[in-house]
């Protein structure tokens, strides 16, 4: 059985650079590094269930009250815990995207329609047809841009609910512009979902948050474990949200590598397709295979992602995400050697 | 909002003794004070979504195959998604017991059959209906006993499905007799929840498993995040599987304790039930009420567990961990003051 997602370094060989999982590079900040201790104190109580400190920071940061605001076991929780608890019996979902929104309405028995985007990866709103929910990514996983360019667009639609997955959307520059969160006091469809696991490297302690309207909160809570957030989650997240400097930072270097990664993949003939996240996904040449490419790189010691398991892409399909300088050039300099002889 | 659970020490405090939460009361073993390194260094990378090394540990330890276990995020996120994905109509629950039994049964909108226990606190099995589920503890939370004397007596129910929740079994001297484990080759019905956040202190990290057959495994699997148990869990489950003389000083100090505890409260006058794990449920004299005794306590800076919320009890009735002698002690003597004035 072969895992569909990135990130799924089995060997946990430390030579590995992992381009496949799309996580900030950045090292922990001194602030972190200094929580061990804390971190450990955290493993043994019960966790607080009702996440007061971080409810508080979270809420004051956007601005919203503590009952808009539901945390999860990692946004993945979240977007389960939303189809059991809205139970849509039909679900569009973009193609391609991230899997589990598909995985997920599949275990409650929905009905899928999948839309694919079109050649600028961009969503059309007129092939959506009547449905119960709408689950996209905001940007989008994998192909790094945002599929609806008018967030208003989308509330013209005749949808129940909206599931907006904005896991990447802080590595974007206007994100504040772009995201759906300013619209859920105007339109009570809308559910966001953030996470602690990109912008924040914290995927091993799994926390995200979602944002809705209080109602829709109530509802979906009565489905949620009481205890669903770890101990060493809220410490850290708690603690990064006080890392500004971290998230200036970070912006900062992924744009730059960013640019640096699409210019070089240019020059060796890939298609890199325009991203305002922290990874990018490009098209092989005619005839190259992003299986064979992907065991190229890691007889290299190079993970990537192999987007041909994504529902509207195919074998020509590759993601990478976004690193420091020296790993990137680490890449581009396999990709050089492998392109040599491919 | 009064949370219902025990273990909600919102200040804190060190000074606090909580009584209230029913969890190992021994320190850590130096093999898991040594793990604060890795453990940081879990909080960054994806958890292993297969949870390899764990499930090979936890299967040649039960001496089952990797098929027919499924890890969860504490045992609290098994329960409910084993309601999610085998969808029950109708779910038979003792009372008292554990109330995520009903809110999760709540949640899928499943007819609730309440049993309450008889006097000596066993299931009266001939008052159960058909129904499609049954959900217990063995033993039971907040009894303190095995509410089924005879395990095979069950098997003869029409039920679809039992869910057996072993979280507090390991503390029994009998619990490999006593436990459901070695019934699920020859019943299908039968799905075993145990936990790491019990006999191991590690409530803070959230992690437990199910033990069924394969089929069912597979099923619940469907409903379940694909890295819903993070790193850190991992790490420490790990290791504390192989701390077998933790988990029998464990077991001697928790005999030990509770015998004297049982001692003691009789002594004072309050009615003990019989336990064997490591919490005791006892009655006080007529006229008191658990709210009073747990407020004195608090202000004594002690924590217990006031049972008046749990349905099939009412405000005589308080339930307190089994701790280290010291704590116990505490525990008496603040007993004794407030007795004298109650």
């Amino acid at each position: 059985m072969e895992f569909e997602h990135g990130g799924y370094v089995q060997e946990s060989n430390a030579q590995f650079i992992d381009f496949s999982s799309n996580v900030n590079p950045l090292p922990f900040p001194k602030g972190i590094r200094r929580l061990k201790e804390r971190i450990f104190e955290s493993v043994r109580p019960y966790p607080d269930p009702y996440m007061k400190e971080l409810c508080e920071k979270v809420s004051s940061f956007h601005g919203l009250s503590k009952e808009e605001i539901l945390f999860g076991n990692g946004s993945s929780e979240l977007i389960y815990l939303s189809l059991f608890a809205l139970k849509p019996r039909s679900v569009c979902i973009p193609a391609p995207t991230f899997s589990e929104y598909e995985r997920a309405s599949k275990a409650i028995g929905a009905e899928i329609e999948r839309i694919e985007l079109d050649e600028n990866f961009l969503l059309p709103l007129s092939s959506i047809k009547d449905t119960e929910m709408l689950i996209f990514c905001h940007p989008n996983n994998p192909t790094g841009n945002y599929i609806i360019e008018n967030r208003k667009d989308i509330l013209r639609l005749n949808i129940r609910h909206f599931i907006i997955d904005e896991a990447f959307i802080e590595f974007s520059e206007d994100h504040e512009k772009r995201s759906f969160l300013s619209l859920i006091k105007e339109d009570k469809r809308i559910i966001v979902i953030r996470t602690f696991t990109k912008l924040f490297p914290l995927a091993g302690v799994r926390i995200g948050y979602m944002i809705a309207e209080k109602e829709v909160i109530e509802r979906i809570k009565a489905f949620k474990p009481p205890w669903n957030v770890n101990g060493p989650a809220m410490v850290l997240a708690s603690s990064f949200l006080e890392e500004r400097g971290f998230v200036e930072r970070t912006r900062k270097l992924v744009k730059k590598e960013r640019e640096y990664l699409i210019k070089e993949l240019k020059a060796l003939g890939f298609k890199p397709y325009p991203s305002v996240t922290n990874f990018i996904l490009f098209k092989l040449k005619e005839g190259q295979s992003s299986k064979v490419l992907r065991e190229r790189l890691q007889s290299r010691g190079i993970m990537i992602r192999d987007c041909s398991n994504f529902s509207g892409l195919d074998e020509r399909f590759v993601r990478i995400a976004v690193k420091t300088r020296k790993d990137n050039k680490r890449l581009i300099e396999a990709l050089k050697e492998i392109c040599l002889k491919y």
